[in-house]
C-alpha cells in the first residue's frame, strides 16, 4: 500500500468510515488532506496489474459498412495515457468528417487501402491515400475523414495519446450540423435553407458510399492549399534495423516531423529471438500484436514483476521507465506494432549499461567474481537471436 | 454518464453507499480505485452546462476608490482554466503593488486611462500608460501596480490563465510587509526602524491618491533599466481584418511577443452578421460582451449542444475543441473581448473544411446529392454578413 | 474554506458519511461534482503549514556499508514537488546500478569523494569522480551508480524534482534481474546460464566492495562512448557573487546545461546578514541547512505568514511565488544548499521593485509621506549586511 493510499485510509476512517458519524463541519479538513498530492495510479499496489488487453476477443461494434473495437483507460486501466481502436471499413465506406478534442491520432494500416482528408488550423488541407504499412498522424483537434478504397476491406489501428480520448471527445460533422438551425446554416454557407433540408438529423459516424476515383497525378494549378508537413509516413517501406533476433522500424519526430507527440514502430522478432532487457525513460509503450506467440515480462521496482503471453489481437502496455523484455516463444515471426507517447524515441539497453561499467564494479554490485562478466556483450545487443 | 463517473458510482457503492457499513480497513482499496485516472470535468454529463456567466449582474465589491466583480472556476465551473475580473478605479486610485503566484494576467482597458508599473525576474521595470483598447500582459509572478489617471473612472477587464487564480494567489506588498518585523525591514532597506513606523498594519489593496504627473517624454540618462519586451499592445489601434459580417483584431504571441500563454482579441459583429461555425483545437475561449445582443451555440459531441443569449456584461466560455458560432441578433453592433489560453492562435473553419473535400465525399457523408454543395463557399468565410 | 473543499464536504456527507444511507443511483452526480477542478493543496487553508522538516533528526535507515534519511511529500506534505535524501557511504560501498522512473536527480556532495557511472538513452556513458562542493544532475530515467572512494565516508544530498519519487519509482538492477528466468538472461547476455547462477536473488541496493583504482588520465583510444554534456558541475569552485551580508553560487541551466529541470545553489550568510525579501515567480525552492542558526519567514497572501528557525540538518521549502527572507541569527556563517525545480533561475527583489516606483506612488501605496523612501536602496540589495 502506497503512502498516499495510506493517507486515504486515514481520511476514509476520519471522514467516512466504520461506525463513526462525521459532522460536515469537521470533514473538510480531513478531505482537504486526503486529496493533496499525486493522483493514485493503477500501478500503486504490491502486485502489478495485468499489462495485456485482448482487443481481438472484444465483441465488435457493428455498423453499416464496417465495425470497430476499442480499448481505453476505462476497460484497460493501466493505459491511462494511450487508447486504441481497431477499425474495419468495407470498400467505399466513409468514417465521416470528425475531430478529437483531447488527443492526437496515430494510425497504422494493417490491410487494404484508404483515403484520408485532413484540415489544419491554418485551414490548409491534404488528401492522401494509404496502404498496408503506412502510418498517419493528426495533431489534436485537426479535422479528418477516412474512406476505404477497396478492393477488399481496409483494416487499421488507431492509437490516441490520451487513454480518456473516447467519451465526449469525438466530434462528428453531422452531429454538429444536426444541432444548428437551418437558417443559421443557410447564412453560414450563403445558400437557401432549402438546400440543407436533406442533411441528416443525427450523427452519421460511418456511411457506405461509392469508391472515389484515383487522385489526379498532377493537381490543377490553383486547386490546392496544402500544409508544409506530410501526414503520411511509409513505415513498412523503411529499411529496418536488423539484428540476430529480428528487426525494428521506427517513425519518431526525426523520421516523421509532424508526429511530435508520438513515435510509432514495427518490430519483427524471429523464432527464438529476444528484444533484450531495456526501458524507455520518458515514454509509455503501447503494443498491438499482429502475429506469432510472445512472452513479455515487465519489471515495476520493489520486487514487482509480471509476465504474460500475447498473441494476435492482444494489446500490451509498458509504463514509462519500467524494465521489460519480449520473447518470441512460437515457431513463426512475431510482428508487433509499437506506439510511444513521445515524439522523441529513447531506450536504455541493459547490456550497454553493464558494458559501460567495469567488471570490478559489476562484481561488487552482483557479489560475484569479476570473471563472471568476461564474455558479456561489449555494448547494446537490441535483439539477440 | 461517463465511464469514469460510472466507476465512481461503483466505488461509492462499494466504499460508502447503500446499506453497507464499510470497515475502514476495507476502504482504501476502493478509494484507491476511484481516484485513478483523469479528473472529472464539469463537462462530463449528458447535458452541457451553461456557458454564460452574468458578470455584470454580480454585486460589486465596493472599496475606497473603486470596485470589482469577479468570475472564477468557483462561481462559473466550466471555466476551470480562465478567470476574469472587472475593475473600476476612480482618478488617482491605486491598485497597490502586488503579484499573482499561479496565473499570468491579461487585460483590456474599456474606458479611461491608467498607469502600470511592472517588474520582471531580471529586476527590469517598466512604467507605461494605457488607454481604451490597450492590452497588457504580465507573466505569472511579475510584480505590478495599476493607477487610474483620470479624467473619469478607468474601467478594465483582467483575464487570468487559471480559473483558480483567486484564492491564496494574490500577494499584496502591504500585506507582506505588515507581517515582517520592523527590525528586519530596517535591515532590508538600510534605514532606521522609525522610518517604517507609519507603514500600514494590514493589506491596503486599493487606495486613493493624487493623480501622478505625465511621464517624461525623454527619460533622464541612466534613469531606467527596462526589459526588452513591451507589456503594452494597442489592440484597438490595430487595422482589423474585415469581413461582410464584421471584423476581428487579434493579439497573439506573433503580434505581442510577451503574451506567450494567451491570445487576446476584439471582435465586432454587424447586425445580421455571423461568426461562422468553427473550433479552436488547442485553446479554451473566454469572452466578455461589451455591447449588442448575441446568440451563441456550442457543440459538445455525442448529441450535446447548448444555445444561449448574451448581452453587455456577460461572460462566455467555449471549451477547447468545442464547435461554436456567434450571431448578432440585435440592431446594433456586437462588440466582444476575446481571450484564449494559448499564445498561438488557431482556428478551423467549417466552410474551409467542407470546401477542401470533394462533393462526392460530402454527398456520401451527408447522404445527399453532390449538387447540394455546388454553391457552398470555396474556402473560409470567417464572418458572413 | 474554499469552494472546492465545500463541495467535497457535501460529497463526503452524501456519498460516504456515517449512518447515512445513500442510494447508488444518486451518488454519481454528487461525486462527479466533487472531483472537478484543481487538486487541493496542503497550502489551501487559513493557516500556513510548517515549511521546516528536521531531516537530521530522522532515524537513519541503516544498511551494510552506509545509511540514508529521506524526505518526501509523504512525511513533508508541502513539498509535493521536491524530495530529498541524505546518504552516507563508507569507503568502497556501492549504491548499486539503478534508475528513477519519475524524477530527475540532482545532488550536492557534502564530504568525501565518490565515483558516478551513468548511461543515457543514446547508450552513451560517463564515469566521473566527485568531491565536496560538486553537483550532479541525471535526467529522469538515466541509469546510474554511486561508489564511495574514501578516505572517510562520503556524504551527499540527493534532490528529486518530484515529491512522490520514492514509492515504486526506484528500479535496481539486481531486483530486476532476480525476476528474470536464467534462460532469458543467458540469451540476453549470450552466455551459459551457469554463468549467472551466482547472481543475487533479491535487491542488493547498497553493497560493500573494494575502492576502485583512480580513473586513467588518458582513456585508451576507442574505449569510451561519452555523451556531449557533462553531468558534473563544480559548484564550490565557482567564484561566488558576494554581498555585504554573504555570497551566492548558482548552477542553473546556463552554467550547467544538462540541468534543464533544476537550478542548484550554495548560499553563505554572514552573522547579522540577511537574504532580502524576494520571491521566485516560477519555481519552488528547497533548502538544506549545513551550518549556522537561521530564521526564515514565508508570506502566503491573505494575511498568512509563518516564521521558523532552522539549524544544521533541517530542510526548508518555499512554494512558488511565496515571498520570503532568510536571516542569520547566530554567531557563525549560515551555509545552505538550495535547489529550485526549474532550470532557469529567476528572482524578484523587493528593494528593486520599490526602487522602480516613484516616491509619489510608494507614498500613496503605503499611506505615508514621500520622504519616507528618501534613503531606500536604489536597486536590488540581495544580501544586506
Amino acid at each position: 500500500m502506497s503512502e498516499m493510499t495510506r493517507r486515504n485510509v486515514f481520511a476514509a476512517a476520519a471522514a467516512a468510515g466504520g461506525l463513526m458519524t462525521v459532522a460536515a463541519a469537521n470533514a473538510p479538513q480531513a478531505l482537504a488532506q486526503t486529496q493533496a498530492g499525486a493522483v493514485p495510479s493503477p500501478l500503486d499496489g504490491k502486485e502489478l496489474p495485468s499489462f495485456r488487453f485482448a482487443l481481438g476477443a472484444e465483441k465488435p461494434k457493428m455498423m453499416d459498412g464496417g465495425h470497430t473495437k476499442e480499448q481505453t483507460a476505462v476497460n484497460f486501466p493501466v493505459s491511462q495515457s494511450i487508447a486504441g481502436v481497431l477499425m474495419t471499413l468495407q470498400p467505399g465506406t466513409l468514417r465521416e468528417l470528425h475531430w478529437h478534442s483531447n488527443a492526437a491520432e496515430w494510425a497504422y494500416v494493417i490491410k487494404g487501402r484508404c483515403r484520408i482528408t485532413i484540415i489544419d488550423p491554418q485551414n490548409h488541407s491534404q488528401t492522401v491515400d494509404f496502404g498496408p504499412g503506412d502510418v498517419w498522424y493528426f495533431p489534436r483537434g485537426f479535422g479528418h475523414s477516412i474512406q476505404s478504397l477497396g478492393p477488399g476491406d481496409c483494416e487499421f489501428l488507431l492509437v490516441f495519446d490520451n487513454g480518456y480520448f473516447s467519451e465526449f471527445a469525438t466530434f462528428s460533422i453531422t452531429d454538429w450540423l444536426a444541432h444548428v438551425p437551418q437558417e443559421v446554416l443557410a447564412k453560414n454557407f450563403g445558400v437557401p435553407a432549402a438546400t440543407l433540408a436533406g442533411f441528416p438529423k443525427r450523427e452519421v459516424y460511418m456511411v457506405k458510399g461509392p469508391v472515389p476515383p484515383p487522385l489526379p497525378a498532377d493537381p490543377a494549378p490553383g486547386s490546392l492549399d496544402v500544409g508544409s508537413r506530410t501526414h503520411r509516413y511509409r513505415l513498412l517501406a523503411q529499411r529496418p534495423k536488423t539484428y540476430p533476433g529480428g528487426s525494428i522500424r521506427l517513425a519518431s519526430m526525426r523520421e516523421f516531423p509532424i508526429s511530435t507527440t508520438m513515435t510509432g514502430g514495427l518490430m519483427r522478432i524471429k523464432p527464438g529471438g529476444l528484444r533484450e532487457l531495456h526501458w524507455h525513460p520518458r515514454a509509455d509503450e503501447w503494443q498491438y500484436y499482429l502475429s506469432g506467440r510472445t512472452r513479455m515480462s515487465v519489471f515495476g521496482s520493489r520486487g514487482r514483476s509480471r509476465t504474460d503471453e500475447f498473441g494476435p489481437g492482444d494489446i500490451g502496455f509498458i509504463p514509462r521507465g519500467y524494465g521489460h523484455y519480449i520473447e518470441n516463444i512460437g515457431n513463426e515471426d512475431v510482428v508487433v506494432v509499437l506506439a510511444f507517447n513521445n515524439g522523441i524515441y529513447e531506450s536504455i539497453s541493459l547490456t550497454a549499461w553493464m558494458a559501460s561499467n567495469t567488471p570490478l564494479l559489476l562484481g561488487t554490485n552482483f557479489e560475484v567474481p569479476e570473471s563472471t562478466f568476461a564474455n558479456f556483450p561489449k555494448g547494446e545487443t537490441t535483439m539477440p537471436g
